[in-house]
């Protein structure tokens, strides 16, 4: 029986009954069942195959829950869940009504914290162990962090916080040297040398930060980890262990291709293939319509620049960088960097075009105001995963993108609604604008195969009618509107439909004949119904005494968990059900 | 005539004519300038003082504005402003139409960056250098940056990508130990020992991240600076030269209390002596009111935390500091870990009033989302100089909290109108909230003498209707409040006025009251127009299906600059003046 010690496991009591030489079997089980369940269910695989061992070990030496343990992000913590009470609703796993792909409070109290966004972990753990020596509470505080996260400026400053608080805290880099893609940067290279044992280990980064520095050790070595572990818990003050790792370890295929199978989709669990998908006749993700048309601009137009904080293959910034890498760059989980890097860029006359999720632009919401906007420098914003993202839930959704850009002044604000209007927006965007603007677009496939058309410029402003009707306006911005047309089509409905394609500046000349003619007007977004384009048009109607009804259809004010992306767009109201019965109710 | 060297430079090219002995004539002639002035007209008085002879240096030794220089923060600037073509319209510095008090772009060609906000500078620095580089243009860059700022997050990321770019870039670190008030972290620690020489310099924290390290060295000797930047200007790649100076350097007693002395307002130019007021009878600053709040609330609830990044003295966190150590923190320029060790405490029952001004929360703006509100986790934000904040202008003004923190989900918001609002509000907040709360108020003085009242609990989402008349109602929202309160009474209008006090949840019950029986209803705020209070209201006024028109006032989508508070008001239209017309007009 392959997996009788992993069966027996309940919480992490029940582990810490074994005898430590049972340990590497129950590794080699947690990590079999893993690789079972993610191959047909999908999901982060080789960031939590990597921490197998060392999940175990800290369960097994901690005194968990008692002892707080953070894990940043939270993508590698699948055998956490496992070993947690969640092993019979793991196959659950960011389905919708199952259990978070991420740490998350409310699902157990193991999980101490919930993350998804990096580089939290410190901040947080160092939060809990303050609260425990006020409280007078000998218990443990640990975070677990990696190389590429620990980069993160954010790290940085609960590190420098850390090491002069005299808090009990254990930081674990978990230094694999890579985060979705291949981790870059100096300290990146330092780590590497201090893995290496070229450098001495005294005055080290982390001794300098006032850490007391132990490593690097071998992170799949059990009875190593388990003493290096007893020692640290017996430990006090602000610490930090250097455990060396590898993404995907267990699975072969997973450890020589990290990027691939950091989320691999379905796979082969005892081969490790992925089967081969013929989408040569899908359309393209809108993803590879940003890289693709990103090149081919670049060849264009030399001022053009590329920038990404860490997500190259997510962004598909990747194609630029492997044809010009001295003007495209990956700059680490660096956001904030990514933002005043490509103001600084802007002032010397170049285009950046700054690729950036829409979740993760909220960690540079400061920069785009005051280092952009408030210096109208051009920078190009292309806003990836906007909208509702589906699987990754609550902390990964780009929900509130259209309501806080739309206070920001001199921002331009578009979404296209197909893949054509994405390519003449980037191409517009790099024509001289005077302004900064932000582009934003969903994950997935867009609905064109033919995409790859001429280009044309835009008309900054401007929206387009999709169809004229009577007495019903709908004003989608962004994909949202393929759905609508769809709908006024199949079904024959008499209605306007104006795609707007900006945000701001809206259409006003269009928004007063649509006021003008109708007696309802419909917005429809995939963000927030409060600040985004119903309010805009809400604002603007008051403005102009428009005496018809307002309704607005969009996300509401509650977080949105996992699930298919069709079924929270249901939960959300922004489906096709829901406008269609508002349509006939009016 | 002790200003004869400096009377002839018009910009830097004339500095470049002098002999270096005469340099240090041309310092103190600019230093008695600076004191001059700011001693009558006010102004960042300490930072610039630290570095005059930096400032001097640098532009003796580049060529600028052809090498490019960018300030940290730039309220140490003003020698370079002087410097650069505006010795003439120093004077009106920060004033209404005058000069920034921050390096501008538009206002200069040597104002490379416009900053305001801390620790941009290598990032920007850093996107010119790689912006010369594609340019092949053999120019310099150059960013200075003080020890406060270098602890912030986001220069550790620029610092780490800049560290592998190989690009051509010189960061000065100027080391005085303080921000505005004392540096904190493990990292001023570190730089301390490194001052001393009791570390070897080898394995250096910046070596670390591969920039060729120099120094420390007396940022005051002027032959020294110039001599060491003479060789870093041949020199190439990412490098830190390290130069230690005294912040109010030759004012004695800006040098003694450098804390007062950052911006100390008049003073008596040849004493130092800043002349004693007798505010007794005035009422006290809404940042006193949050002082004394806090740590009368400190004391009868021990589950209250104080957090501060940076700002102890301007937010009056330093009472609760004095009086309880142990339980409220400076963590330095650290928002975002401000923000996230906020919420690990809440995680473990504690009750952190995480005090940041309206304009540094959007250093924040992720951590409020996805490490607070996402988890329910009931911090209490209290948000000082929100609104507009005078003189220290656009980069400063906390125009965009309301719009920014409405789409939030599961945060709520509220702006008291006076001091013992927000005395109730602090009071509420600690009594077993649920969800995170964000509470602001403004810079400078609030009306009300007898602050000091005895504590009552506030419901949620309740607001208070302070005149009762017919047709027309203001419902506004903060400080704007009293201006509305004495404008009707002074006026004997028939108008109905709200507090309305909490921006989310909105008082729908009142709404639906006044929707009833007013034809008009306008809607006061410091914040932006959009995404406001103003934009609430219209979205539930059209879901009411209210007939009645909406008339916003609130910040317009343009940046506001700089100069007194009541003027700006004027600019912005949410003045009395033109609040008094709009009534007068309906």
């Amino acid at each position: 029986m392959a997996r009788d010690l992993l069966s027996t496991i309940h919480d992490p009591v029940d582990l810490r009954r074994f005898r430590e030489s049972e340990l590497p079997k129950i590794a080699q089980e947690l990590r079999e069942f893993i690789i079972d369940i993610v191959a047909t269910k999908e999901g982060h695989l080789g960031a939590s195959l990597g921490v197998v061992e060392l999940t175990i070990a800290l369960h097994y030496v901690f005194d968990t829950p008692n002892d707080l343990l953070v894990w940043d992000v939270g993508h590698q913590a699948y055998g956490h869940k496992i070993l947690t009470g969640r092993r019979d609703v793991f196959h659950t796993n960011r389905e919708l009504n199952g259990i978070s792909g991420f740490p998350k409070r409310s699902e157990s109290e193991y999980d101490t914290f919930g993350v998804g966004h990096s580089s939290t972990s410190i901040s947080a753990a160092l939060g809990m162990a303050m609260a425990s020596n006020l409280q007078s509470n000998a218990r443990k505080h640990i975070a677990v962090i990696g190389d590429a996260s620990i980069a993160s400026g954010m790290a940085f400053e609960a590190l420098n916080h850390a090491g002069v608080s005299g808090a009990d805290l254990l930081v674990i880099l978990n230094d694999n040297a890579i985060g979705i893609d291949p981790a870059v940067g100096a300290l990146k290279d330092y780590l590497t040398k201090t893995k290496s044992g070229k450098e001495t280990g005294r005055d080290n980064i982390f001794e300098a930060l006032n850490f007391d520095y132990s490593g690097p050790i071998d992170g799949h070595d059990l009875p190593l980890l388990i003493n290096e572990l007893k020692r640290q818990k017996s430990s006090k003050g602000p610490r930090l262990l250097h455990v060396r790792t590898t993404k995907g370890k267990g699975l072969k295929q997973a450890e020589l291709d990290q990027v691939r199978y950091h989320a691999p989709g379905k796979f082969d669990k005892v081969t490790g293939d992925i089967p081969q998908r013929d989408d040569s006749e899908l359309p393209p993700k809108f993803q590879d319509v940003f890289g693709h048309t990103l090149l081919e601009l670049a060849h264009q137009n030399d001022k053009i620049i590329g920038i990404t904080p860490a997500m190259p293959t997510g962004s598909s910034m990747k194609i630029m960088m492997d044809t010009y890498p001295d003007r495209a760059f990956d700059v680490g989980i660096a956001e904030q960097h990514a933002v005043t890097l490509a103001a600084g860029m802007a002032t010397q006359g170049l285009i950046p075009f700054c690729n950036i999720y829409s979740t993760f632009l909220q960690r540079a919401y400061d920069q785009v105001i005051h280092d952009v906007a408030l210096q109208k420098l051009p920078v190009v914003f292309c806003l990836d995963r906007a909208g509702l993202v589906g699987q990754d839930g609550a902390t990964h959704h780009g929900a509130f993108d259209l309501a806080y850009l739309n206070c920001i002044p001199d921002l331009l604000i578009a979404a296209p609604m197909d893949a054509v209007d994405l390519r003449n927006l980037m191409f517009t965007a790099q024509k001289g604008l005077e302004l900064p603007i932000a582009i934003r677009y969903p994950r997935g496939r867009c609905h064109i195969i033919e995409w790859k058309q001429d280009f044309k410029e835009i008309e900054i402003g401007s929206s387009r009618q999709l169809s004229n009707g009577r007495n019903i306006a709908v004003l989608s911005i962004g994909p949202l509107g393929v759905m609508v047309q769809k709908l006024i089509k199949s079904e024959d409905l008499n209605v306007t439909h104006i795609d707007m394609r900006f945000l701001k500046p809206l259409d006003a000349t269009v928004l007063d004949e649509v006021f003008d003619k109708h007696h309802h007007v419909i917005t429809m977004e995939d963000g927030t119904k409060a600040g985004g384009l119903g309010s805009a048009v809400c604002d603007y109607a008051f403005a102009k005494a428009y005496t018809g009804k307002i309704h607005k259809l969009g996300l509401p004010d509650s977080f949105i968990e996992q699930g298919p992306t069709s079924d929270l767009h249901k939960i959300a109201g922004i489906d096709r059900e829901t406008l269609l019965k508002l349509i006939e109710s009016l």
